[in-house]
């Protein structure tokens, strides 16, 4: 049996088809071209579908369902996309939309929550509560509960980046101050790097930024290996707040695992250890079985593999 | 068809027989006495139920099952106590031992989530998602999900009061630092009062301190409602406080209700309107239906009912 998968990303439309293990058949991508109207983004999401089929040789009578994960307000219980800034939709009727240009019955996830599925399903099947977090431009965050995602009762929970880290603390794009993301986000890495680098002009750190004349997220972790003690205090300092977040989920929850995803999880054991370290030091439970923490497996496949099981 | 509920507490064990409504047929209490051998207090606890048999003319026989509300780390799958500081037990198997003793079904949950299964009976019944937090001497929740309790995969989540509101705040009794908790609780808000008096001793709030030599957690709403200024700065913060962590709690979840217990709750409108109107200003749900929030009806009784009820 097989799913279609469509990751409706601000940049591009991209979409697999998947056997019911999670297993990626096929895949292709097109840009999303996202001021143009919906419906002609839709039509060309359903054209990819059938380009999927083309490819790879598997009719489209033989496609159980189709599954979008979307960015925005998701009301997955009705299939609509209740707002997204990204990609201009307002009660958006998705699944019926899409379902008529295909005939197939066609189910829609927030588009983290899919990762988070697709993550679950090819590496923490069979566990009770599943948890992703995804470091990137922002903080996002995925719950799988009982093999089921969890969004709350409106469609719209597990918003992690928008906790509270720092009370009254840096200033938040949601408004808030303080929010996990301002801290523990790659765009927050980015500040926190450039900031070391400033304050330590003499830092190799800060010799490197100027001579290449760019900093990413990778930067700090990088100069950090080579030795350079300003940028191995960015990097612990950093560590300290993804995982300052994390104990206050795990204490919340007490996920079965967690799984951290994002470019910077790319960063292996050199964020993962620092990081299960302070969780392990300072959760509260200290008696119970505790939870797993790792890094994703899927990275960009996830949110097509989530959002094609999700809603079988 | 009724039921047996007993809060084990600390000081007292209270119980009560309880409908399939969860009306209150009768209670009682004894005193804990805490330091005695474990298998003394259960005997206390079996001859509790027996009591309020007699008392209510409901007899053993009519009851349909017992359920216990415990502090500390529960196995409420396989009915035993994890570990708990309060009254000493180390994998302790409480349904097996008291089940024999009453020849009854026994069932186990954490005294937290039991008071939030009360709330939820009674004043939740039917919405799909219903966290309690009890603001006390320290900040307790309980997570009610599709009408079961969310315990996490080991028994030990909703342990909310430890999520951080300020990294690397205030020292709190677990070991990290900037717990909720130390900025929320009842104990945290008799800090605050106590500072702001002595900072402010010219204020009405510390004349009558001085005057009454005794501080508590009333003290800051009673002053803050005979218009002294320091004392409605202490209650604005303290709300504020609050009201962030909760916002954190709800953009993590998306309940569709929470209830706000513990006896700072008494303060009624005080509280909850302060709270509300910072939740509303600063929740990353903007567009979607939001989370009501009010304060808890049952009280003491809410432990009780919870633990009768919850093991159905």
């Amino acid at each position: 049996m097989h799913y279609i998968g469509i990751d409706l990303g601000g940049t591009n439309i991209a979409a697999g088809i998947v056997d019911e293990n999670g297993c990626m058949v096929v895949k292709d991508s097109v840009p999303t071209q996202k001021e143009r109207p919906t419906e002609e983004i839709v039509d060309d999401m359903a054209a990819l579908c059938n380009t999927l089929c083309k490819k790879s040789g598997i009719p489209m009578e033989e496609i159980r369902s189709v599954g979008v994960g979307c960015p925005g307000a998701i009301d997955d219980k009705n299939g609509i996309v209740s707002y997204c800034n990204n990609i201009p939709m307002n009660n958006y009727p998705m699944c019926e939309i899409l379902g008529k240009k295909l005939g197939k019955r066609v189910s829609l996830s927030n588009d983290a929550n899919a990762a988070a599925y697709g993550e679950y399903i090819k590496n923490g099947s069979g566990c009770d509560s599943f948890l992703m977090i995804t470091l990137g431009t922002g903080v996002g965050a995925g719950l799988v509960l009982n093999g089921k995602i969890f969004s709350g009762f409106n469609g719209v929970a597990s918003e992690a980046g928008h906790m509270t880290l720092v009370h009254d603390g840096v200033q938040c794009t949601c408004g808030k101050k303080g929010c996990w993301e301002a801290y523990a986000s790659v765009t927050a890495l980015l500040r926190q790097t450039k900031e070391a680098a400033e304050n330590h002009p003499e830092s190799s750190m800060n010799e490197n930024i100027k001579h290449r004349s760019k900093v990413s997220g990778r930067t700090a972790f990088e100069e950090a290996r080579n030795g350079d003690e300003t940028a191995k205090a960015v990097v612990t300092k950093y560590c300290e707040y993804v995982a300052d977040g994390l104990t206050s989920l795990i204490n919340i929850i007490e996920p079965e695992r967690v799984c951290i995803g994002g470019g910077i999880s790319k960063e292996g054991d050199y964020l993962l250890n620092p990081v299960k370290e302070w969780v392990n030091n300072h959760e509260y439970n200290r008696y119970c079985p505790k939870t797993a923490i790792e890094t994703a497996k899927l990275f960009n496949d996830a949110g097509i593999i989530g959002a094609a099981l999700a809603g079988r």
